[in-house]
């Protein structure tokens, strides 16, 4: 069964509808700013502008996705009237539609959830870009460490990264690169300022990239030189990467989010660090930075094959220091995977 | 009057809400992912969770603004149910919020079009963050015209132009950066790709940036070498740039958005390219790329003092070439001033 279809069979209403967002996307495959989609038991129709419409329709040509011109005569609401109910991704479909569809009496319920189950098992296809998104990022962070030296600025470092991932083929960021230097490391969610590297400083840097459309994500935490000042850190980062790499080993399809995220958080309770694991073990990763499963306490969503979420134990020691070890991982055959390759010891530049 | 309060009082409502996108960030000046604000009769109130709360007090510590850590046991809903009518702004709302809310039973009004009327006009704070955006564009193209070489890729020069705006201080694109190579300029909304430049090619870059939030938008197109076959493609820059300048020459305060837009409308078809002048010769810019207001057909809304908008006529022959100069706008005294200085006169590199 397609995509739209199958988010539709889980809603058990007579059609699904979306105006925006990531679902338009995920059900077409196909980025568009003005239209919508509707879905039925006789399939997906795309509706968008004359701008667009030549584009989808080359598109969609040999596939079962049926494209038409929006007909300003014809409102969204009297289309949707003819259903008993009607189906929408209420997180990212705006009030002013809900109102007005509402007004026009048609019987809504929410596909949200829907969704977030449908897209976590991601396709082939899917698969295939995030790998490539994961492939840039980590190509982009090994270009990036020589040109690294005292004096620059977090907000240079994060223009260069940047800069990689656009050259080896990304189409944008996942998110806003993190670069926190020394102390900065040690609030997770960290602006990147115009702080000036220094001899001894450690850098995290938190960052990824999209490929048509997917997202990767991955945190690195190395130094800037070694000031002998770093007992603590390096004791941390053995503990943080040690978690990091339990929950590859360990974690397997079938368990709940929960569970993978104790393999971590566990091991850093034991290790003397629970306090400083501040947030959680991960998150879903897909046309979103963040969605569903998230992998954290109290979730009890069953881990399967064809997710892709993170793994990102991390350690923050307030004033001080922070170290965050995140791969992109992927669930297949039943055991995590991790999308990247390259080694995690400790890097000192 | 403070913003929040001036949107407040013209949407007649006791409290105003907004839990995301711009309207939040425009109230406060600060971004942040998790919270809220409301507005009432007592001012802002800004509820944030303990990652941004330390941050978020800081920086109000003597402005009119109360920090309030959320409190997990008091829901949205309770706090505003105290309040007879509450304005949001739908459309930045999510639905799954106004269904919680309409639940609760509050009594909800939109403010969308109060927030868009407030936010057009723009504070000093607010022009000088929208006129440094627009520098370091303007600086960033320029530095961009000696780097473009034959066979390099449209995705490869939009790379470079956006490395140049960060280098230079942006915290980043206002919108995906569009380079089209000869035809696929003619596309108004053309994706960027890998097509590769060749000579004779004419180049059409539009792009911008933010600083602290704020955008500026701009377009160039010029031509890679003259292969002696662009006399058609002259004439019509020479139309689309005297379209430009009428605007900026008698655009005044007081006009109608329509008026303004017919500025360079009835020039152009005066001129033959009437039929080829296929989208609206500008919107308002701010925190958001499009904004309020849109100067286009139809639209009587009056133009003032501290307006930001675009000023985009474009000619678009399909299959052949597109030609569009965009710079970003201020109302000051009464008249149209650009936010960019350099010339326009068609370059040929």
């Amino acid at each position: 069964m397609k995509k739209g279809e199958r988010i539709l069979s889980l809603t058990g209403a007579e059609a699904l509808f979306a105006d925006s967002g990531t679902m338009t996307r995920y059900v077409t495959g196909f980025a568009f700013d003005d239209g919508y989609i509707i879905v039925d038991k006789e399939g997906v129709r795309l509706y968008t502008d004359r701008r667009y419409l030549e584009a989808a329709q080359a598109r969609f040509a040999d596939a079962k996705i049926r494209v038409v011109e929006i007909d300003k005569q014809t409102s969204v609401e009297s289309l949707l009237s003819a259903y008993k109910t009607v189906a929408l991704p209420m997180e990212e479909t705006r009030a002013t539609r809900y109102i007005s569809l509402q007004k026009a009496g048609v019987q809504m319920v929410d596909a949200t959830s829907a969704f977030s189950f449908v897209a976590a098992i991601k396709t082939d296809d899917e698969i295939a870009r995030i790998r490539k998104a994961c492939e840039i990022a980590e190509e982009s962070f090994l270009s990036l460490l020589p040109t690294i030296k005292e004096g620059q600025t977090e907000r240079e470092i994060a223009a260069t990264l940047e800069h990689f991932m656009r050259q080896k083929g990304a189409d944008g960021t996942s998110f806003d690169t993190i670069v926190a230097f020394g102390n900065h490391a040690a609030v997770p969610h960290h602006e990147t300022g115009d702080r000036r590297l220094r001899f001894g400083d450690e850098i995290l840097i938190d960052f990824g990239c999209k490929v048509a459309g997917y997202c990767s994500d991955m945190t690195r935490t190395f130094l800037f030189g070694d000031d002998g000042t770093k007992e603590d850190f390096k004791k941390a980062y053995a503990a943080v990467l040690a978690a990091h790499e339990k929950v590859l080993k360990d974690g397997k399809a079938g368990m709940q989010a929960a569970e993978i995220d104790a393999l971590a958080r566990d091991y850093l309770c034991s290790a003397g660090y629970g306090a400083y694991f501040t947030h959680s073990l991960g998150h879903g990763i897909g046309l979103k930075i963040h969605e569903f499963p998230l992998v954290t306490k109290g979730k009890t969503d069953e881990i399967k094959d064809g997710m892709v979420f993170s793994d990102e134990p991390g350690v923050y020691v307030e004033g001080e220091y922070g170290i965050r070890i995140e791969d992109t991982v992927l669930v297949k055959d039943g055991r995590l995977q991790s999308l990247m390759t390259t080694k995690k010891d400790l890097i000192v530049l």
